[in-house]
């Protein structure tokens, strides 16, 4: 095994080992809490109403550990891949994991809002919905050319958009570089038969901007659709629809002008240079090829997130005239554009929200005529 | 001189030397970016257009450096009223303030866009309108009552809403706690003489999210309105306009049935523990006085921010049915109850902001009929 292997199965390891240590992380924050509310002087805990936080911390304390058992489905699911030997953890067990691997967590479940819940549909309409209708546009899905067009989604997180995408007859290909998300999405795509058929409480890490507590203890259904039953499957659809795990320079250094369209939505200011990106997707796809964008500018490099990755000392941060100005020296000729307010895994029922103000583009590689 | 107020001096005057090390500050991400853009792969530099950063970064030096000048200002009209000893520094200097008193900087400056541009009106209808409305509504002002009824708001911040209450004819009272607030309210309010005086660049600090690089430059004017016209003092009006320096349960500790209305706006979430709020609320009010709230929960004290307040310690992040109940238990009832959206400090040109669903309620204390 090569030190790159290594590196990498221990990383690996690593991330699913966080998995496991989920429910202890939360536990800490929901004692937190208790303990903060015990010290409340009597009178003012005499106040509290029967469905205060107060007497109703064993319900978060019971949401974390059904999240936890979520969880270890996942886990389960990646160790039928691949034998790790991961240690058992209870919840008094001291954490191992990095704390950004644990944030990450409530991110994916978050996130399984977001792909695969009704409960996210609202956002997926303001962000899948605008791509696929204008993938449509650009390029008709017609018999004869069912499943050739080739779609490449970097950043596909879990995978809905993607799925989507192949579901409409194009050979759709994720690339998906996180391992949190790659286990979810490995979990959602290859495990999930039915609608509703898991249940989590991704609400409950937040005690802040509640207008209720049963509004963080809510548990959302996932999936809202069996990826089976969106792929057609059970009605004899042939999908062409594939994940690709890999940093996204790294996994297409070798590809040349064969995508037809290469979507990015929430994707491009995961660079720590854009500008490589945009050079990738101009070499990745055919002449003429197109690329449809969807997203901010919330660079994730800017500021050193408490670790030691190189790539915070790399980040560059374009505006977006700056970005369509250097689309041009690669021969992207946009061809329409607008701004699009979506949201990204917000939670409906909190009482703050973000919301991006989205650059939505389509571009074509538009090959000069005269070589 | 006692050790309370010695801690308070040095409290002061450190806050003071930060408004002082505010471009040195700066410096060090605008050097950041600079050495980041440079290290980009010469055929990519070439790509960027004439405008861009790469090539513009000395109009964010300029930009920083005017920012100086205008919080020196601030520094001298408070140097005016109390004579601390303050070393001069320059860019170069090492930084002496802690990572959150210059974070709040930025801050403050987003402050004045808030309370005292034109660019800042949009925000202000989403809040203080409503607010205004409401009380005029609950406390008509009449010739009779002139300058008579008396209005607080705590966590006053930049004293627009304070002021603007104070113009209708209430005998307004803003309490603010931040000395970064204090001594920039302080300025604007005792030393704009008209609109438009001043120049800040409130929006260098980020270069996520932009347009356009000349989105992050652009210069706020303010004030859009002297506080002298606002309340009409160039018109003979004789305004009852206030403004207390202190943390709001101590200040008000002795305050008992005097006043007829207290206004919160983005203010209960700064306490640790909402319910002495409350509690102080009814104590201060009189029988049938009223309290406008409009806010979200986001607790302030919910998570540790790096420094060993022991706030943090105590912190409880009750959900709005919560504070509804224990209002009850205080002799509270709501008369009138919405949602409302508002926004704040937000950056208009920004691709990303932050939404608030606000509570927004008018209670009256009401006294049990039976003593």
């Amino acid at each position: 095994m090569e030190q790159g292997d290594a590196e990498e199965q221990a990383h690996y390891a690593s991330v699913l080992l966080s998995f496991r240590e989920y429910e202890a992380f939360v536990m800490r924050e929901i004692f937190r809490r208790k303990k903060h509310l015990q010290s409340l002087h009597v009178d003012m805990q005499r106040r509290l109403p029967q469905s205060s936080t107060m007497r109703n911390l064993h319900h978060f304390v019971n949401a974390a550990h059904h999240n936890q058992l979520f969880l270890e489905r996942i886990v389960q699911a990646q160790l039928e891949h691949e034998h790790v030997e991961l240690p058992q953890v209870n919840p008094k067990t001291p954490l191992q994991s990095p704390p950004r691997h644990l944030a990450k967590l409530k991110s994916t479940l978050h996130q399984f809002v977001r792909d695969w819940s009704e409960e996210g549909k609202k956002e997926r309409e303001m962000c899948y919905a605008p791509i696929l209708k204008e993938l449509k546009r650009v390029l008709p899905v017609k018999p004869e050319n069912q499943n050739m067009q080739r779609v490449l989604i970097p950043g596909a997180g879990l995978g809905r958009l993607a799925l989507e995408i192949a579901a409409k007859g194009y050979a759709a290909q994720g690339n998906e570089f996180s391992y949190q998300m790659l286990f979810a999405s490995n979990f959602i795509l290859n495990w999930a038969t039915q609608p509703g058929e898991f249940e989590i409480h991704p609400w409950i890490h937040n005690p802040s901007n509640a207008l209720a507590i049963t509004d963080l203890l809510r548990p959302v259904q996932i999936p809202d659709v069996s990826p089976t039953q969106l792929l057609g499957l059970d009605k004899g659809n042939r999908p062409d629809f594939s994940m690709c795990a890999g940093e996204f320079l790294e996994a297409y250094a070798n590809d040349k002008e064969c995508w037809d369209c290469i979507v990015t939505c929430f994707f491009i200011d995961t660079a720590p240079n854009v500008i490589e990106y945009i050079a990738a997707f101009e070499r990745m796809l055919k002449p003429g090829g197109y690329w449809i964008n969807l997203g901010p500018l919330l660079y994730h490099w800017q500021s050193g997130g408490g670790d030691d990755d190189e790539r915070y000392a790399q980040s560059v941060e374009l505006s977006y005239e700056e970005i369509k100005h250097v689309m041009g020296t690669y021969n992207f000729k946009i061809l329409k554009e607008s701004q699009r307010e979506c949201e990204y895994t917000s939670n409906v029922k909190s009482m703050m929200k973000t919301v991006y103000n989205c650059a939505f583009f389509t571009a074509v590689k538009d090959v000069p005529a005269a070589q």
